[in-house]
């Protein structure tokens, strides 16, 4: 039951990025589970990774390579997470990249593992290493559609996000794809997403627009408010299309590569809340006149996890006492109720902290109906403005969950 | 589909305590859903009261009632939460004490008003001080089991809880009896609940006792973790059974009269949770081995609130994964998972932040059978050790909270 129009763009090849697909029966037959990347020579990567404490193993061997070298390969399995697996799960996703290294000539610390699916099972890692000389033989430029296929799990459709951009007469292209359906709250981090560009970009920039793009796009989004042992999120710079390096902020083309770079990251993002676990509303909680992005962050999470408001949303019921609720327990400091003014899309129905006086019950029923509602609320405290996007709360979630690993 | 014995124990009478319940149409037809409590001249009165910064209009008034006078009368509604309801919810929350007032003779700070049910509509104060009189009229000792009833919302059974001790040749009672089946995390204070006895407690010490016995009952339990604008908790010491005035804890009664009142609000606080919204298992998820108090319930409340945990649970489905990662992202620093032991029951299902070797799922889908389960974390970091209480999610959930309005 996604929400909204969630279809794919024509996905445009990177030039120095091949994708190779194949089926290696990690957990489901009939599906191709075992995606591999391959990165031109002199490629920059920069990733962030879950804060999850109990980060999965892959996540664990992604940090230790990332620190000593620069990648070549990405190897992606999904069907099973390899985390809380121990000892024996970190050997296993070391072996991933030692198979892949042997085949391919790179060293082990040039590749990067990544895992999505339940937690608490050994990976049959002799299936994954198994499925590798097939994944390489699939290499081709032009795999992302494929890609994005190769790494869903509970996702009901592929998610992906193309664009195009002209600096100094040179065509740039971005295209990146993402998954993950539910526990979704990314903190500093999200769930898989990869994004490529053929443009050159100097390694230690590349990583701080990774965090900025991040930081407005998958840390914005919520689904339950469970965060991943496995989130990962990479942008790779091939340099292939020509051009001189990024450097810096102060390069001209600096703003017009975030635009493009921030548009294709909150498309990601926010197909995630689209395509969430039995999601039928796409809500976007718009927070304004905080003291700080922290305070629009700790009132919107507390509306959009809240499941009573979820539940609400699913019945289309304008039940706004709830969002009131859920703004007063966010922990404000000093929250005065009577400068608190909520609306649901244009209209206003909590003035001054009470039922506004011209609002009534048929106005909320109406934008209750959309399958694409904002819950703006203004604190009257400061400038801030934040935004965070999640979605309802159905039979649908508790059916998907309650049946997951069946 | 409450989990477990919720019955009604006999609930005795409090000397010094009378009820009156009558029907007031606040909300619904043909229930009673006005409650006053009379209490004898010289009685002692504790409250604790909601966190939430959207505190309803009642919450304040008891606030100012409470810092200057000592009360003699509750008066109690269920149906209309009178919260966020601006300046003519406040109005009206004092009226329902002026009136009161006027026909009892005391004070109007004497009366503390308490008000539960929907958030952001206008109370009928007009219907509510119709009933007044009604239910002055009915005051009697013995209405506790009605009074369990009157304060009901979406609950489907009253809560109570009874029990007498023998300090120095003189039985003393304690009863009390709370409400609550939705929107519950308690926040340093609870949704309604009322304990009285007839012991004699000197004030600032019994508001001591509240504090400590609500910390280890009321604000141990979640459902949802939603915090409602109306939690309150009272506990009253008429005094009348005679016998010296309890004045502090060197007094060589207190720890009997505290290991009661524990009983007695922790039966009360667990019945929220048995009768939570939905439920249809009992969750006690217990941590141990942390460093501090804080870090126990940190943990508990990211398992106990995890959308996918409570789901699988619905599921009977021990996916374990669920748990550690709700550990993971619970916020403890520099947690190291390799020493993290958790167990379903006596069940062993991770040891060292791995899948136990000698676990079988057989195992862990035996205890997930039973209607009630704990949940146990051993962290490997400390000595504290505390417990939290919720409930599974269920279609029920959804159900109730998508109608509930409606």
């Amino acid at each position: 039951m996604a929400v909204g129009d969630l279809s794919l763009p024509h996905m445009l090849p990177i030039q120095g990025v091949k994708i190779g697909i194949t089926q290696s029966y990690i957990r489901y037959k009939n599906r191709r589970d075992l995606v591999v990347f391959e990165l031109a020579e002199g490629s920059t990567v920069a990733t962030v990774l879950t804060q999850n404490a109990f980060c999965a193993a892959p996540v664990q061997v992604v940090k230790q390579h990332m620190a000593v070298a620069q990648p070549r390969y990405l190897v992606i399995n999904t069907g099973n997470a390899n985390a809380a697996t121990g000892e024996i799960g970190l050997k296993n996703a070391q072996t991933s990249c030692t198979a892949l290294a042997a085949l391919t000539g790179v060293q082990s610390s040039q590749i990067l593992p990544f895992s999505t699916g339940v937690i608490g099972e050994q990976l049959p890692i002799d299936r994954l290493v198994a499925g590798l000389p097939n994944a390489l033989a699939a290499l081709d430029a032009d795999c992302w559609v494929d890609a994005a296929h190769g790494i869903m799990t509970t996702d009901t459709l592929p998610k992906g996000a193309s664009e195009q951009l002209v600096l100094d007469g040179v065509t740039y292209t971005v295209t990146g794809i993402s998954k993950g359906a539910g526990m979704i709250r990314p903190n500093m981090a999200t769930m898989l997403g990869f994004v490529a560009t053929d443009l050159a970009i100097e390694a230690s920039l590349l990583r701080e627009m990774l965090a900025e793009v991040t930081e407005q796009s998958f840390n914005r989004i919520t689904i339950d408010g469970d965060t991943s042992t496995n989130d990962a999120c990479v942008l790779i710079a091939t340099g292939q299309a020509g051009g001189t390096v990024l450097q810096s902020r102060d390069d001209p083309r600096f703003s017009a590569v975030m635009q493009v770079l921030s548009r294709v990251f909150i498309r990601l993002a926010q197909l995630i809340v689209r395509d969430g676990e039995g999601a039928t509303k796409f809500i976007s909680v718009r927070v304004e006149g905080a003291a700080t992005t922290q305070e629009c962050c700790d009132v919107a999470y507390s509306v959009a996890h809240s499941p009573l408001i979820k539940t609400a949303f699913f019945a289309s019921d304008p039940n706004w006492g709830r969002i009131v609720m859920a703004i007063g327990k966010a922990g404000i400091d000093q929250l005065d109720q009577s400068k608190v003014q909520v609306w649901l899309d244009d209209v206003q129905i909590c003035r001054d902290g009470g039922a506004a006086a011209d609002y009534t019950e048929a106005q909320g029923a109406a934008v209750m109906q959309q399958s694409e509602i904002t819950i703006r609320i203004a604190l009257g405290r400061g400038e801030a403005v934040d935004t965070v996007w999640t979605c309802d709360f159905s039979y649908d979630y508790v059916k998907i969950n309650a049946d997951y690993r069946s």
